[in-house]
């Protein structure tokens, strides 16, 4: 099918740093929206990519999926956007849509795998995706986003990921006025989560493992803050959380995190894949009825409803923007959680 | 406090056998029933307690926490049940009454810990409490359930808590006509899962290593069975089900049944205390918004239910009636799961 080319940051192989790189985007079919990219967030899938930490990347590979731009040109059948209108795109750039998860509006499990929006197939071409480190992207309508005006668009990007990684399960385990909400992990998922539980209404508390975050996490919403090292701080709130969203991107313990949960309690897990090492132990579960559960990004009709709600509650990230050409930095300080608490890339700083 | 003697059946140390014996009740407060107990159900709770599995046992011990009998006395307090009514009692007697969980018809979850039928503390003597191997139990009527005329009583016996354990978690994940049910062995409690999930309009699959239990299964409802050790099978049945009930009560593999839950689909765990061993995996979990928990028995309006359910859809346990001095015998074929499915004593064989 017709091509253009598009500047892009990308990596040829698993060791190179990204550079400045060329990439083709399908033209507009007519159910397909043009964006020229403003702002990308950076997330830890990116780095993961880059650098084929889960095995299966392709190269040259472009990260990229938390994305902010303008409609610079729609196909014929394109009813939800016009040239000019705010745009944003997530994880997602297409799904079979006819499984019962698409139907459901469940896109993120679909049956038939939906498309990433970089390193999947496309569905139109059969070519390799590349994300939102560049110039300009072409998606399906369908997995495109409204914008509300009134936010700063930098801040909203890590709203694609980030956020609605953590709204998903907030909103799917009934998170509402006066819910006990607590979040284990205070980074990129962990500070949208406290900031989205408090939008909720919630009464929240992060768990830490230093009392460096306090302040922090009490800027950022938090009602309180447990240091999970401090033994009698953990007993005192033995039972108390309706939902623990867990936002820590490696093993460790949860059993001091279920004692936590009440009666009918769900810890989800949003950050961690791989074994749960040291072993979960069923006894605080089966004498609570508590839950342990996964939870995978947000399907579409829910990334909008987050969008909207962001709008109406004026949240954004905390963001620190960068440059493209500092990437490579970025997920070195990234590595060590030296950001607080998302990077966005100003894609101007790609065309210059 | 007045008491009373009857004649029972326990041990008085971890390593003798269960031997005639007479201990003490309370004699009926205006709140009480006294209850001329014909059946008992024998749980593997009953023989943990007896050797002191789990430590914690206080000796003498009189097990037996699945009592069907005929109300022989009142108090004058009591309003739903007069001398001759069927009555039966299961895992508890009493609870605080007025914790949140209480409050919420969840006593088996009281945050002040519920009064054990047997090796529990009496709230009103603070004498040790003795189970249904015996002549006679007096409870407060709170913990007294109705039992429906037309069922065999032997075989009502076991709803009390192999029943209800399976019961609580079908309908708290809210199976119903249409749902995708799983059981994960086929004991006491499986068999009832099997039964109950499709006495309310699941299709019903049985999990078994051995093509050995395919028939029975069958004969007792399911409408499929999976050979676990047959990747073909299992492969077959991925992404299936909505709810599975795992009855098994040593550490096993969960991961291979994580697979077959379907998006949103929970798998319980009601048979087994202690650490999840090989580790659980999330990556099932995140991808499908996957719960893996624990329930415990089931509240005392949730048991009446249950009773009544079977009573109208003529639902019982499979059983073998035992006399009270073959008791010993029945523990050692039941650590064989040579028993199909429950032994159920007979009362009147101790009191002949």
């Amino acid at each position: 099918m017709a091509t253009f080319s598009v500047k892009a940051f990308g990596t040829p192989a698993r060791d190179a740093d990204l550079k400045l790189m060329t990439v083709d985007r399908r033209e507009t079919t007519p159910q397909d929206v043009e964006i020229d990219i403003l702002y990308c967030g950076v997330c830890h899938s990116d780095l993961h990519t880059a650098r084929n930490d889960w095995g299966g990347t392709k190269y040259p590979a472009v990260p990229g999926h938390e994305i902010v731009g303008r409609v610079t040109k729609v196909g014929a059948a394109v009813s939800k956007f016009k040239v000019g209108d705010l745009a944003a795109v997530g994880c997602m750039v297409d799904s079979c849509g006819t499984c019962e998860s698409c139907q459901q509006d469940l896109e993120q499990y679909c049956k038939n795998g939906f498309t990433g929006t970089y390193n999947g197939k496309d569905r139109h071409s059969g070519t390799q995706t590349f994300g939102g480190y560049s110039e300009k992207v072409v998606v399906d309508e369908r997995f495109v986003l409204k914008v509300p005006e009134n936010l700063d668009l930098a801040a909203v990007a890590p709203l694609l990921c980030a956020g609605i990684t953590t709204w998903s399960p907030l909103r799917h385990w009934n998170v509402r006025e006066g819910s006990k909400v607590a979040v284990v992990g205070l980074g990129g998922l962990g500070h949208m989560a406290i900031k989205l539980a408090k939008g909720l209404g919630a009464e929240v508390t992060l768990f830490s493992r230093t009392e460096s975050k306090t302040e922090d996490a009490k800027l950022l919403g938090a009602d309180h803050v447990v240091i999970s090292t401090k033994e009698e701080q953990m007993q005192a709130v033995r039972g108390k959380f309706d939902v623990i969203i867990d936002t820590v991107p490696y093993a460790h313990d949860l059993n001091p995190y279920t004692a936590t949960l009440g009666i009918n309690g769900t810890l989800v897990l949003v950050g961690y894949l791989g074994p749960l090492e040291p072993s979960l132990h069923t006894v605080p579960m089966i004498m609570g009825r508590k839950s342990v559960a996964g939870s995978l990004i947000g399907g579409i009709a829910e990334t909008q409803e987050l969008l909207d709600f962001c709008g109406k509650h004026n949240i954004v990230s905390d963001i620190e923007l960068i440059k493209m050409q500092d990437i490579n930095e970025a997920y070195e300080r990234m590595l060590k959680s030296d950001v607080r608490y998302r990077f966005v890339v100003d894609m101007a700083s790609l065309k210059a």
